[in-house]
């Protein structure tokens, strides 16, 4: 990471739980492009670090993410390039979410507009505190939330997403809960205990399963049935050879703790 | 349209939202070969308007739609080949709704049922009053709804789904709502207001806007997630360099009322 | 079915209506590969069976099925290809409830995980008892549940399939049926009430027309839009042609009750 984007993302791990923090509150830690490559180069080193187990994506500041620059986009009006690009850059980082083979936690507060919604969409499990808004807006000022509905029309049914992409209208958190963006809208002051705990229970697990399961959810996803089936019955198949299966169903079997190796 | 067509569905226009009625209450405005064949031109219609930015879709009567006609499907029961081109009649006007570049939103009072349900999970938007039912009960007379199965089964869960489908039981308003079949169930007198306020305020959008927005939504539905990115990042940085969307930026960042060309 | 099987799974019938109950509750129904082999036989004879229009799945004991058998799996570490047979037999077993050509509804009393989740989530409705819990614990021993998520991803939201793989833990029955795991949680007591009741009014129906709706049923929703539509439009013309379908909408016009011919 470049000094820049350790300005722009800050990056705190601890047993096993790595925070990235959105740290641009200035510019409602909007997506600028230099922001999006902050944490591009972030989710990337991410992947790679045997130490962590569990993802929590937060925000410094009170609105945790209004979506795009406008101002750096509207100096780039005359470069289609550069639109492309950006939009590329953005779809690229929500897929390093989902690819991560790590799960993620979003930690919501204040607001998440557009592509701020869309990476609360795209995290694996969301908290939110209960004062927290969520809105796909860009069809108010004639740009379409396009790419955040992508995420948004895979968490929550048409009909809702439809609502929130034609009428650009903010949600609540509880609104939110209710159709499935968020797992849990909790108050204010209960939102870090509700996420490091939820984060603690995960990262106690395997980190070699957690990697094997989140993998193979994305893709079984996107299968018919019976491939699907082949599919996971291969994965399970291999997954019970590894050391920590075995550790894992031994204890259970033998009415201990497991040991895991992470493998 | 045919002066027939006219009297089956009744067509309004004002502020950019334009009504279609069924009008055939004392049929349960179903969905006969001439009533299908009406809507689909009334959408034909619709999809070229440029005055147009939202479509409510309503009915005249106490009953929303009950579905095909079963007195003339029961004339025809000799005709394979007419059966065949009912349904097909009647999955191209769900599909109209489906790619009609407008937004269309279901008013729904009284009871929708069969392909009078399928009407509703086929618009983008539905708002019923608290008295409205639904059901797909074409299992209760041999002929299982299989056509309106494909819109139901992608509004709501598979469960959800299979409890009409397999029971043919009514579902109130309040329990659609849950389901996510439709967006809202109100008071019968708030039904007006509910979605001429809904359909004002998208038909205050940019009408150029909604259509990419529209389009590209449900084409994205149909794709794994990279394809769905790589469409839509396409999408938007096209829909930066459209006229609503160079103004919307800078109005909004200028503090200012957007004025559209829908262009 | 050889008398093992018989002796793992109790199979009943009356009025159309075939009771299969997991019979194994000293070792909480676990799926040893006896066990999915008898429940194979089972799915196997029952789909030719003709006197069977709707099956319920129900399990004798306080747990309804604890997923896998450990301790069998434990003794066959060393074998990848038992592993491998395993679980494309149980993956096999559950599509045989998916590709059943009758209705199933799981009647669940106690706790269901891992692969016994799994068995809920393939059904095509259920009912569970106040007290009944579910999960998707395999994370807790380093083993995934990458077979189970197959079904459970199918039937709830990503955030909430991912809720339950990631941590593991327990939800109660209220919270499935808002999730839409099931299909409703009654008092203990209206138990089986509820699920012959709902077993009854099926059965009731024409068990050709459940058939037929079944199948396109699970074969549309893996179609784009438009396909779905051709297949489906397809499915009801030649629907309209069957007997039942023929006496089934004589019947609704003239006012009287259907006799169906089931064919």
């Amino acid at each position: 990471m470049t000094m820049a984007s350790e300005t722009l993302v800050r990056v705190r791990s601890e047993n096993g739980v790595t925070t990235i923090t959105l740290n641009h509150p200035e510019r409602r830690n909007s997506l600028s492009m230099a922001m999006l490559e902050a944490l591009s180069d972030v989710f990337t080193r991410i992947a790679g670090d045997d130490e962590t187990r569990v993802v929590v994506l937060a925000a410094a500041g009170n609105v945790f993410c209004a979506g795009h620059d406008l101002r750096e986009m509207r100096e780039q009006f005359g470069s289609h390039d550069f639109q492309l690009r950006l939009f590329q850059q953005c779809s690229k980082v929500m897929q390093q979410i989902v690819n991560l083979p790590k799960p993620v936690i979003a930690r919501v507060a204040g607001v998440a507009t557009a592509a701020g919604c869309q990476l609360v969409a795209s995290c694996d499990l969301a908290v939110a505190e209960q004062g927290a808004r969520f809105a796909t807006p860009g069809v108010n000022i004639g740009l379409f939330c396009s790419t955040p509905m992508v995420a948004l029309s895979r968490n929550v049914t048409r009909k809702h997403a439809m609502e929130m992409l034609l009428t650009g209208e903010l949600i609540d958190a509880a609104r939110a809960e209710q159709m499935g963006l968020i797992n849990r809208a909790v108050e204010a002051e209960a939102l870090d205990e509700t996420v490091y705990r939820m984060a603690a229970t995960i990262a106690g697990k395997s980190g070699h399963t957690l990697r094997i399961g989140k993998e193979a959810f994305y893709r079984q996803l996107e299968m018919p049935l019976d491939q699907a089936y082949d599919y996971t019955a291969g994965v399970m198949a291999g997954n019970v050879q590894a050391n920590d299966a075995q550790e894992g169903i031994s204890a259970f079997l033998d009415k201990r703790d497991p040991t895991w190796k992470h493998e």
